[in-house]
């Protein structure tokens, strides 16, 4: 049991209404080490979070039905894609199920927001992992006016009862808001520029978006006070330190498969027998 | 470049019928060196196969049409769980999509077979990795007569016409068939009896699979031998040594890349104009 009780408790949301001006992004609460150390940490929660997957991943090849969905939200830059290499990476890729969901498509559009969402979801045994999520659509819908106000407002409790419902059947719901400061995305957007090799990466209309920096934020505060249910509890990541950002995930997945307490499925055969089958019966050998 | 060509050259089946019997399983062609060698240069090659990886993926969010497909097919035991864990789990995941076959649902039986294969398709950019596949439908079901003759027979060439298909619009399609012995596959379903760890992966009926192991060795010789094209060619990648299965899929993996001969995507922006407005126009800072 190597969780960091105290880092997993740091990120955690308290109800009501939330100040993301108030939670830093360049800490890192709860581990005492720089950047080498975090980096090992991080290496050395691998085997422990593999065991635990695959236990996860056995319960649902043998009837179970739970699993984990792990919804990554924060600006451009804030580290989505380092969390999933380097983080999620660490497990199986064989029980991980990844979806990036992009602006909606013309058929997407024609539907309730979370028809797309619906449609990928982990199954039994999986991890799931959403890069942006149905939270986009009280978010970007929102700064940019995507949507009625009204709308708006009835996606809030219809997120409340979708993701109550996915608790009730079987997912954990891990939701993170990765939290950088508009100096270091400025940093990353740079450095994106300077390097050929991140030139794909980089986005005019990113840019058009950090000039929303402040709706965005309040846009983040509303979502994260009104979805931050005690069945599917709001995450906020420190940021700033990528190193810092990956260990905070990784613990906090490990964390989520220890509560499940997960057992190794029990034979549903006759173990005997099999070995008799496979030794004494066998036409090959 | 640290391709090793004369391991991935082993791999290949040459044109015209194929003899399972002389493709000996238990040995390591191409590599001088013993496990801890096999598992130290599998781990060398890493680095690399994540950067081009990475710019197959930025050719795929840059508008590019390319990607990759490996297929993995093999009996029970031969490792596809494992080559998906060790030698896939080298890649950012964000880029890569597993798909597991598994016996068709009544829906997907009501369709051509190659039904649900189009739907799990690798996007432009993605390794798309397929844990068998369609070639389960001339497989187990010619050995368990699950179609009648004619529809095999058709199979093979709508197999050809669909794979030439899909690499005439961008994907390189990689087939592997990993190669074990029935006395290793004894060996691994037994240690998978002994350990309670394990069991989960145990069924009873792959024993009964495995008393037809003369039947599927004839039923994969007829596949291979009609679907081994130049467009899609076949690997019988050598599979009771662990180690060197999954360091000879790391190794055709990437010779695979390598021949894209894959670039950094230029950018479709002006550099110079959007750093003026990061740094002379931005309100934030």
């Amino acid at each position: 049991m190597t969780v960091n009780a105290e880092l997993v408790a740091s990120l955690r949301v308290p109800p009501g209404p939330v100040d993301l001006t108030a939670i830093k992004t360049h800490v890192a609460p709860g581990f005492d080490g720089g950047k080498e150390d975090g980096k090992a940490a991080l290496y050395a929660l691998g085997p422990e979070l593999a065991d635990l997957q695959e236990r996860l991943f056995a319960e649902g090849r043998s009837g179970g039905n739970r699993s984990v969905l792990l919804v990554l939200q924060g600006m451009d830059t804030s580290g989505k894609g380092g969390t999933l290499r380097s983080t999620v990476g660490l497990m199986d890729p064989q029980g991980v199920r990844i979806t990036s969901f992009k602006a909606p498509t013309p058929e997407e559009l024609e539907q309730d927001f979370l028809w797309r969402i619906t449609r990928a979801l982990p199954e039994p045994g999986y991890v799931g992992v959403f890069d942006r999520s149905h939270y986009e659509d009280v978010l970007i819908a929102r700064v940019r006016s995507l949507a009625p106000p009204e709308e708006l407002e009835r996606r809030y409790d219809a997120i409340n009862r979708f993701e109550a419902d996915l608790v009730a059947n079987g997912t954990t719901v891990v939701k993170c808001m990765l939290h950088i400061s508009p100096e270091e995305q400025k940093k990353r957007l740079l450095a994106r520029l300077d390097d050929e090799t991140k030139h794909w990466k980089y986005n005019p209309g990113d840019v058009d978006e950090r000039e929303q920096w402040p709706a965005y934020r309040e846009a983040y505060e509303i979502a994260i006070e009104r979805t931050n249910t005690e069945a599917a509890p709001w995450h906020v990541v420190p940021g700033d330190k990528k190193w810092y950002r990956n260990l905070a995930i990784g613990h906090l997945l490990l964390d989520t498969l220890h509560r499940m307490a997960l057992q190794w499925p029990k034979a549903d055969f006759d173990v005997v027998e099999e070995k008799r089958r496979l030794t004494d019966e066998d036409p090959l050998s």
